[in-house]
């Protein structure tokens, strides 16, 4: 177990926390996971491993990122074919295979979510990481799935979003028939070479969106409408107006318009402020057929989409079902990067004890320990001193772990007794009845002030 | 997205549950982290690779079992020989790799828990798995270690033990000074070569023991005296005097005999019946130093142990300290593959969701998802159903489920309807008033009767 041969770096893209930064962490999955549960949706997770042929052209330019797994003792010669396994770049495959091999055991529409570590071999750059957790949540049917669902996934990260100690978080939807009615409305042929082309805004910018548009064989006047169309942000439906304004017609366009007004009405009632409707917004990935939804942390844009997803008609097909699908997911790992990185959330403590249980001398042990056992039945966190130092050293012990509470067995004429250290006051206290503090008993996570 | 082009089939030693099976894992999960953090144990993750030089050569017959991990692509020229990297097989490697990293930044005696999937690409065969879950806590210190740790891992677990809805669990805890001290009493130099061989009676039995011992050059007399120390297994501290009883002196063996009683002594005050002291457990990884610990489901002993670990004096070192630790680790998923494989225990539903809000027509879904939003906020999870069927069919929805209650919205003359689907009882209620019962707030995790 020695550790002495090898020089011991860090790897990058592959973060690791402390323990302080870690119980950040955990807050944020708890009140994430606490928030999918609370809107019914159960829990699975997928192996870490799907065979290669699986994950490769899957999720556009994943391809080049993944990481093949295989024995080191090469023997695979009896596990046949499949054993050529990659690590899951992604939550999505893994479900839509999850759903056709349970296809029979499961109750549709299926809701679930899913919390689990993906990894990436791209290069590592600030908020991008070759190990990350990813936090999703989708609903899948069987042959057709109603329109509804697309509203409601927002509002479940728009809960989670408002629970967190986080900078505010707009999450702005689109829908994909908008874009794509628009250019047929406007005569366009090549609508997915178009909307390749204006998907590039945030990075070069309208004019050379323009002229781009112009060299794949648009006219200035189409060009100019797709950027027009591009510009349209508003936080309730009068986007419509303004689409209309641009005189473009089709009846895939007026879909769009109505499934999109629908999503941001349901949004502006639940939960007024935490959805736009943006028209520029189109994903990359080619699967997306209706909804999408991406996700800002606001004075941090430039990080872009913290949360993103939508609607696929084909989230799986098992050749006798097709499985439309609506899903939404958080990059945990990408949001912690940056909150902690920029040192925006910290934990009040490095450990979960409330208390820290003193030792006057090892052969009363006993008594603190049992002290320990009486204030854990009542659920108090805590933990006995390691060893019976003087007083001073076990609290200063307590007070570089964040610990708030000391515990002194038989240190009063009444008993024990306990001392905030915070405040410095000791008063008498019985192990089966004294009462922690409701905001002490955890760690709290809290925004720092910029 | 389409599953279509390749045939779905589970990949052996790579287990994956039902909805309704995760509920039973999450809420062993839950029972472990929160114990251990009643405990003081504060959680850490490590990254899922290490260097492959680092994985190899650890823990015994590992080096047959590394999953190795390259990118698929390939041009990892740029990465440094760093980049050669492997699953890990277990937590203890990385997290002494992580003490040794990160030792200005943590507070010794340093408490951690771990909770994460290990890979291992051995032949797979009934209760292993070439990814499973373990849970770890460990305390390491600099230089030093207090005994009394010792005897606390095994009383966290203990309690983590009378916590879940499984059948009994024994801890069975031996010190490796007493063999050890025994055998150099006996004048044996060989003691390690001796002691893997009296590792295998639960194997081949006592006689075969016995020979391969004379074979190996002990007399037939020191073969007799290891096969009675072998057979001591004693519920307090009177295996001391057993051992006496045989004759044997040593000054390593009187420590390992002190040690020892001291952990069982504190068992039997703060967890009777929790731990025996068993003189045959030698447990087979080389690095542990003193106390062992390995655990049977009583009724399933042939499955082997699933919670073991031990003191080991050199966890890490980094040249310039050594850190001391002990630990011990739930095997997670070999224990969630025994219950549920024989069905000893179950989850009452499908779903987090306590409530199906019923929906009767979608002109008033919105009414239907104002009830919904009310129940979230006081914490009572719950779903709105996907479409507006007939009752009867929205109950079945809930039922398949296992959903217990369905709220209809505008159903009574005073306003919104309950209803208890397993007593058909239907009453008045009001979403923002209603009490639902605590016992069906969340899904109960029970054993099954055999």
């Amino acid at each position: 177990m020695s550790a002495r041969s090898t020089k011991i770096t860090p790897i990058s893209g592959f973060p690791e926390y402390l323990p302080q930064q870690r119980i950040v962490e955990q807050h944020f999955l708890d009140v994430i996971r606490s928030t999918f549960e609370l809107h019914g949706f159960p829990s699975i997770e997928t192996r870490a491993v799907e065979p290669v042929e699986r994950l490769v052209g899957k999720g556009g330019d994943a391809d080049k990122e993944i990481y093949g797994v295989h024995r080191l003792a090469g023997d695979d010669e009896g596990d046949g074919p499949e054993s050529e396994l990659g690590l899951h770049f992604d939550l999505t495959v893994p479900f839509a295979r999850y759903v056709v091999e349970n296809a029979g055991k499961l109750n549709f529409p299926f809701r679930r979510h899913q919390i689990q570590k993906v990894w990436r071999g791209e290069r590592p750059q600030e908020g991008r990481y070759r190990e990350f957790t990813q936090c999703d949540i989708d609903v899948v049917d069987v042959g057709e799935l109603s329109g509804h669902f697309e509203a409601e996934m927002p509002l479940v990260m728009a809960e989670i979003f408002a629970k967190l100690p986080i900078p505010q978080m707009v999450i702005q939807v689109n829908n994909r028939k908008i874009p794509e009615g628009f250019c047929r409305g406007l005569g366009i042929e090549d609508v997915a070479g178009t909307l390749r082309i204006v998907d590039k805004l945030d990075k070069i910018g309208p004019e050379k969106v323009a002229a781009l548009l112009v060299e794949a064989g648009r006219t200035p006047e189409q060009a100019q409408a797709c950027l027009d169309l591009a510009a349209i942000r508003t936080e309730d439906s009068s986007f419509v107006d303004r689409v209309r304004a641009l005189g473009v017609e089709h009846p895939v366009l007026e879909e769009g318009l109505a499934a999109l007004s629908a999503v941001i009405e349901t949004g502006r009632v639940a939960a007024p402020g935490a959805m736009v409707a943006d028209l520029r917004i189109a994903r990359g990935l080619d699967y997306y057929t209706g909804t999408v939804y991406e996700t800002q942390l606001v004075g941090h844009e430039s990080w872009g989409s913290f949360c993103s997803g939508g609607r696929y008609d084909e989230l799986a097909s098992d050749g006798k079902n097709t499985y439309p699908g609506v899903g939404i997911s958080i990059g945990l790992s990408r949001l912690l990067g940056l909150l902690l990185g920029k040192g925006l959330v910290t934990a009040s403590r490095k450990t979960p004890s409330a208390v820290l249980v003193s030792v006057a001398d090892e052969a009363s042990r006993p008594a603190s320990v049992a002290a320990a056992t009486a204030l854990r039945a009542r659920g108090i966190p805590c933990e006995v001193a390691p060893t019976a130092a003087k007083f001073g050293k076990q609290i200063r012990f307590a007070d570089r772990r964040g610990i708030p509470y000391v515990w002194f067995p038989d240190a009063g004429e009444h008993g024990d007794q306990v001392k905030d250290i915070r405040s410095g006051e000791q008063v008498d206290a019985r192990a089966d009845t004294w009462q922690c503090p409701e905001e002490d008993l955890r760690p709290s996570v809290v925004a720092v002030e910029e």
